[in-house]
């Protein structure tokens, strides 16, 4: 049945987005303009988020630490890109207490400054690098228009901030967390993504180059989903931070950063879930399996006990709903929070010696023996649903890549159906500023793919690029 | 070998407690006053505490959330003790962008405000309660007197905030969470500390009631160490947080709070560090074990793999110093970190079947053959350690805890060495003012010990009280 208080993503896709968020809780608009409360069902996404990607950078030898909130506004401005960027969209502390500041601070819309201050001090030779330092926390960003998830004044991320005593390491670490964001959105979130190069005009401000990982949504508007920075030497010249290199002499150090956000909880919504509610990828599903009861029999509650004993043990995070509301209840709620499998156990299909297993990805019902071995059963099940919903997010992606030889077509495709489309550039901005001016189209990045037919999609000149573009959130 | 780095304890405990902060590489002063970069080690200590309480939160119901950082005046002014206690140490945050706000927000200095506010939009029935809700996150207060992990302008917390259908239910919570800080300082922190109740004067703005777990320090000044605060419904009724009863009445809720800190971090170096360096109770301890190599033959370096795969498989936190650093530099550096094992593999011992296991709490060296079992070996020394940290620390409270019978007493006491003194109270705020001219000495938490003599330390006069009175961080 579907859920009355959710609006067709086909319909009214924006409206469908919010509807899906406040009908699975996962965040709630609050009094402050422009920040959301991260409601339980969310935040518990995001530290499944966090307990995966943790764990990954550790492996990698990463180590967390937490520099302040504030930042001076001398220090902030050391870097003049980087102020210029985002000076416009900051928050400014003015008074502490009952005391009008000397300086005013900054409320942190990312950490470089923070990071290069703190690493000034705390390093002197190529023995003590490299440096790398992750830290998760809060930024706040000004923004006008906002949305849950997507787009909030604050927000809450990992920032990886590391230093190197050679550009080749520093480079090799810029790509290997791009690899990390591409792995991590194809592997655990069933979302297939595209890593390029942001262009100059859509690099973070600061950095030699941005890589960035790219998703499509389900209604084909393109979504950045974590980008990895390298800095060269910009910042460690502006912020002084200096190392004494294997021949003694004294050097710049080597920079990067990377970083992805609560905006992926996002990324899930738009592209996996349905006009029912939330769908979650089992890998990223807080609750993977859901049991509920129906009728209570002592051999029905014994099953479904039996069931989730045998389901915990073998590391399946399950929970059963022994509340008093009626089944049909229960399974709207199981369905609208996204559980990736629903296991119903009935009186009725118990004299049969049945149980049934429901999909939340495609809401099959597959009615099987109640003896079934349930560990190898719902594992392989698990892994079957993680398996479709990457493979349907790729051919939904698939279906809206296009190419464009010119703006004329680009601008046929966008008016039709946004997606990904693929066109060549000269390397010219203003030809990169004409493309925006077709609803607000931007470059997403540039590929390693060879060019379609050589021409700047915009200006017609000598292409050196092939870029992908979208309308963007 | 004493770390020249290190002052001596006895000789200068705040310049030794900054000293050690340093040489551990737990934090570092940054270029904004008053707020600390929490460094890698300082951090892993951080990250092990918020796993072991988050589990046990969670086992107890608690789900966890996050709430905007940033709260508008108005809404922080609805609860009038809050705001006249909180309103002198908050930062002020007057522009966005590059725009004046029409209303000014704080930085929040706790949440009760942001909670009531969710709350009220989030709950209609008594079905809907209890909401058992925590949040990690920062909050900034502006002190003028900082030190590292003791006080900063911001800190790291968790506060949790749950709302209940009954008082009674609400005021269980509170002794609960507050025998969750106990249990977790007296177990895992191995910090015996006493419980109580604040007096009116002490406790948290706005509560009925607040609940304190106190701990002392090896200098005998008292360190407040979790607080847990029952609302009844003050903020239920500022906040207009109502529900329909069972009785189908419209009821306001009943509300706690409790939290704790970074500050553990302080508490957990005061109690145990010595003039070596941080010492860290083993169950708490981010790395338990590390094995040295003493030479780099092969006997010796499949040793260190062995015993290293051996203890890991075993669910025990080990490293191994494979650094070109000499032998004495690793042992120093481990002794300076904390870490509560460390394991000597040299090539001569070998030759003896010897290697040697050192602990960091009393650095006593156990020599042992090289063919003990070495899980079962090293858990046991793990549990002594942890077992005798405890009681070195109890001992050393119990000896610096003290009964006064009058304010002579109790000056001549602070006067020689401070600690817990126990002194009856008749419960009138202007004798706790005069105790508090004696250097400070504040109420700790009024206690359920039996009354000494029945006469207030003060006054004279009939005691109603035992309290317990000591100089705070």
């Amino acid at each position: 049945m579907k859920n009355k208080s959710i609006t067709s993503r086909d319909e009214d896709f924006a409206k469908w987005y919010t509807d899906v968020v406040n009908a699975a809780h996962l965040a709630s608009y609050t009094s402050v303009k422009g920040c959301i409360a991260i409601e339980p069902n969310g935040y518990a996404i995001w530290e499944k988020m966090q307990e995966i990607l943790d764990k990954k950078f550790k492996e990698l030898g990463h180590v967390n630490v937490q520099m302040p909130l504030l930042i001076p506004e001398n220090l902030l401005k050391k870097e003049s890109e980087l102020v210029e960027g985002f000076a416009p969209e900051v928050a400014w502390v003015t008074q502490g207490g009952s005391k009008e500041l000397e300086e005013r601070h900054c409320i942190r819309p990312t950490s470089e400054t923070m990071f290069c201050d703190y690493y000034k001090d705390h390093i002197s030779s190529y023995r003590d690098l490299p440096k790398l330092y992750n830290q998760w926390c809060n930024v706040l960003r000004w923004e006008k228009e906002t949305r849950p998830f997507l787009r909030s004044r604050e927000f809450l991320w990992q920032e990886g901030h590391t230093i190197h005593a050679t550009a080749k390491e520093a480079e090799e670490e810029t790509n290997r967390m791009m690899e990390v964001y591409k792995w991590f959105h194809h592997e655990i979130l069933a979302i297939p993504t595209i890593v390029g190069r942001k262009t100059e005009k859509e690099k973070f401000a600061g950095a030699e180059y941005t890589l960035t990982n790219e998703a499509l949504m389900y209604n084909g508007v393109a979504l950045q989903s974590g980008t990895s920075h390298y800095f060269g030497q910009k910042f460690s010249k502006a912020y002084d931070v200096k190392f004494l290199n294997k021949e003694n002499k004294q050097e710049f150090v080597y920079q990067t950063s990377w970083g992805t956000t609560t905006r992926m909880i996002g990324g899930l919504i738009m592209v996996h879930s349905d006009d029912y509610g939330l769908v979650l990828p089992p890998r990223i599903a807080p609750t993977q399996v859901i049991i509920i009861p129906i009728g209570n029999s002592e051999e029905v509650l014994n099953l479904v006990d039996k069931y989730e004993n045998l389901l915990k043990e073998n590391g399946i995070s399950v929970k059963k709903d022994l509340t008093d509301k009626t089944p049909g209840f229960k399974f709207a709620e199981a369905e609208v929070n996204g559980i990736p499998v629903r296991i119903e156990i009935g009186e009725r299909d118990l004299k049969e010696n049945k149980v049934t297993f429901v999909r939340r990805d495609t809401r099959e019902k597959l009615v099987e023996d109640k003896n079934i071995d349930v560990v190898k059963f719902t594992k392989e099940l698990l892994e079957t649903i993680q398996k479709d919903m990457y493979e349907r997010a790729l051919e939904r992606r698939n279906k809206l890549t296009f190419k464009a030889h010119n703006l004329k077509e680009m601008e046929d495709i966008l008016n039709t159906q946004p997606g990904f489309i693929y066109a060549d550039w000269c390397g010219d901005k203003d030809c990169e500023l004409k493309v925006k001016e077709i609803k607000g189209c931007k470059s997403r990045c540039i590929t390693d793919e060879p060019l379609i037919d050589g021409k700047c999609v915009c200006c017609g000149k000598e292409a050196k690029y092939s870029v992908i573009w979208g309308i963007q959130y």
